[in-house]
């Protein structure tokens, strides 16, 4: 594929928290809104490629006149989640103008709150590793990240202020991290899955974008129903910061790179000069094995969860997904069972890193986006919290000499979600001040 | 509605086992096992309204085509369960006609392994409360339970040898009870739930339906790939069986029928005549509080799961799934986050059950089916275990005077399956010698 050389875009976030005040104080409304984000759209996605489906003018009507916290939101769902106006294709030729019945239970949570449903994101086939057509709004020669490749994309070049996507290894932490936007992976189930097209029952975890950690939040509490935003910390005192330390990072196997290690300290800092005490964790062995196994559990369910695809598609799938579930389908149920049991001891093993630290502090990817859209990068540093559970949130904000977005992960306990919010929302604006 | 009298039908239940072994050794043909089969559902679905949907001849000809040890089988499908050659309507109209592109992993895994899938099987209404039409083989005034009313119905008027079904509450213990099958609910997750219709994501568990307890064992042994049959147990030496007691049995709140409780004593005896040691075991409070929460969990996720049902086809809902669902929404995220504590604490005290015996038996009702088709009956205790996740194994073989089937339920420790199924065996052939 010939690659454009890369084009430097006005990128203009929509945040998602101004769009609320805007239009709660009367200074927009829904329509202007909507309509401004449908002409943003319109201008960049034939280069960028997020969208693969648009909302009808039915629909965008409807939008416009809907009332809740989140009315005039423009709002982009992944194209695994189920829509009753929208054809659902799972980004497999398979599922080509598959139209479900029913809005799947998140999108019809946003809807009932106002959001407006502007189109389907491009996801990476099946929500595995076969890339969408997206590009890197921050480079297009470069990957947005999958899978939840659209919804990265369409927050960072502004054509949306709120989107969904999902998590299975590293689909929502890794492209937040490419693109350069807030990524929030909550803790397992706290946002329903039902109607997403299942690849791991025991991993699958719906997610949320927006364009910096205050808006992620604030999207996250109204479609969770918790309280999830609270004011910004004023400083870091108090806190222990701890440093997940793993093999895969430095040393004879690490693969970090230089920027992103280098991002990782700015980070570090930033916590420390606003007042946290910061504690070095190298990864525990239950934990390593933890994240070997994530690929047995993953693929012996991707391998049952879609059976009847693999046996009466096969053709029609991409060669990186039917590899996996080729793998998927040999392992054996004693070997997945043992993978279970190593996920259960590794989640004990997660949960005792937070009687020593309020959250850890990790790289979101090895470094910023790869070149070229053959690959959407690689997830081994995100599945471990999959696998655990844990609350993931990625932070933007910084980036490589060449403009390229490093993003930092903050994990908490497992339902302390809040506390992953609050202190990546005070790293984003310490990075920020400085 | 006016119920015919009771027609006593001659019940000739289909044995897996038996037509498993027929075909291995010639006896029969595929071919042959399923002409006989959808003879017999010619004849009798008219009375029992087991099916809700047939087969086309296309299907039923690659089926006796097929290969597998399941070869011949005559296997029911819940009508929650997608399937690619027929419609899949929950029991619902709003779904009338809907068709979906691929089969459920169960589904899939039973083609695979050369099951011939006949139809589709009656459920309640989202496989909630509001009845399906079919009616008890046992006798046609009664209902057969729900919410897998096709399923239980249809194995024991030997209509099918295997069939499977779903419970989020006591609809899989329930109907095998009331129709004098075996009803297996595995531990949690044990048999994939993907492209299943989903009521509660926290409750809803695939389960499985034959004549008895070593067909139904063989089924769940080929579905799940894992070792799950074994040598009958020649007796019950070394055993220790938990009598689980609950204020709902006997005393001020006692509910069980005099006919049921004799049945439960009888079973025990059964057990100890073969070397058994008896225990009591009243309930603990956190299993008490456990099911008091299944409720509160089951009806917050129902609320989500099916939100655009609700919302957009509301007027073509069933009262008692609505109320429900109503119900559900009403249910705070605080209320259903201390629900999902309370269910925890629940697991925790479930697996200290198993401390002291190596399984529990309990009646799978408070008595026989009731009488009219109005009700299905009450999940009361049967939706603790479904909200733990242990494995439960439905044992048939007792009756009322009037011939209406009593079921005795064996649970043991989560993961544990293999062990409920052998001590459900051993009970079954010691009923039926007795």
């Amino acid at each position: 594929m010939s690659l454009p050389s890369p084009i430097p875009m006005r990128l203009a976030p929509l945040s998602l928290t101004r769009v609320v005040a805007d239009i709660e104080a009367g200074r927009a409304t829904p329509e202007t809104v909507i309509r401004e984000a449908n002409e943003r759209i319109d201008s960049l996605d034939g280069v960028i490629g997020a969208f693969v489906r648009r909302a009808s003018a039915d629909s965008i009507a409807a939008a416009s006149a809907a009332t809740g916290p989140l009315r005039g939101v423009p709002f982009g769902v992944k194209d695994i989640f189920d829509t009753f106006d929208m054809a659902t294709e799972h980004g497999s030729p398979i599922y080509e103008g598959h139209q479900p019945l029913a809005d799947a239970p998140l999108v019809a949570i946003a809807r009932s709150l106002g959001a407006a449903i502007l189109g389907k994101t491009a996801t990476t086939e099946f929500a595995s590793m076969d890339p969408a057509a997206t590009r890197n709004p921050h480079d297009l020669a470069h990957t947005p990240g999958g899978s939840s490749s659209g919804s990265a994309a369409g927050i960072a070049a502004g054509m949306l202020a709120a989107a969904c996507g999902s998590q299975t290894g590293g689909s929502v932490i890794r492209p937040a991290s490419f693109c350069g936007i807030a990524g929030y992976k909550p803790s397992f189930r706290l946002l329903p899955t039902v109607g997403m097209k299942v690849f791991s029952w025991t991993l699958d975890t719906a997610g949320l974008f927006a364009a910096g950690v205050a808006d992620v939040a604030l999207l996250a509490e109204c479609l969770s129903g918790r309280e999830l935003t609270a004011p910004p910390l004023a400083d870091a005192s108090g806190l222990t910061i701890g440093l997940y330390r793993t093999a895969m990072d430095t040393g004879p196997q690490g693969r970090l790179d230089p920027a992103m290690a280098a991002a990782w300290e700015t980070a570090a800092k930033a916590l420390e000069t606003a007042g946290a005490k910061l504690i070095d964790i190298p990864e525990p062995a239950a934990l390593e094995a933890a994240r070997d196994a994530h690929g047995t559990v993953q693929n012996f369910e991707a391998a049952q969860a879609l059976l009847h695809e693999r046996t009466m598609h096969r053709s029609r799938m991409g060669p990186q997904v039917l590899a996996l579930l080729d793998e998927g389908a040999a392992v054996t149920p004693e070997a997945y069972d043992a993978g279970r049991r190593t996920a259960r001891i590794g989640r004990k093993a997660a949960a005792a890193l937070f009687d020593t630290c309020d959250a850890l502090l990790a790289p979101s990817a090895f470094g910023p986006a790869p070149k070229g859209l053959a690959t959407t990068g690689d997830p081994a540093l995100n599945k471990l919290w999959t696998l655990t559970g844990n609350p993931c949130v990625n932070v933007p904000g910084l980036a490589t000499a060449e403009g390229l977005p490093l993003g930092l992960t903050i994990v908490s306990r497992f339902g302390r979600d809040r506390t992953a919010l609050s202190v990546a929302r005070l790293l984003e604006d310490k990075i920020q001040a400085a």
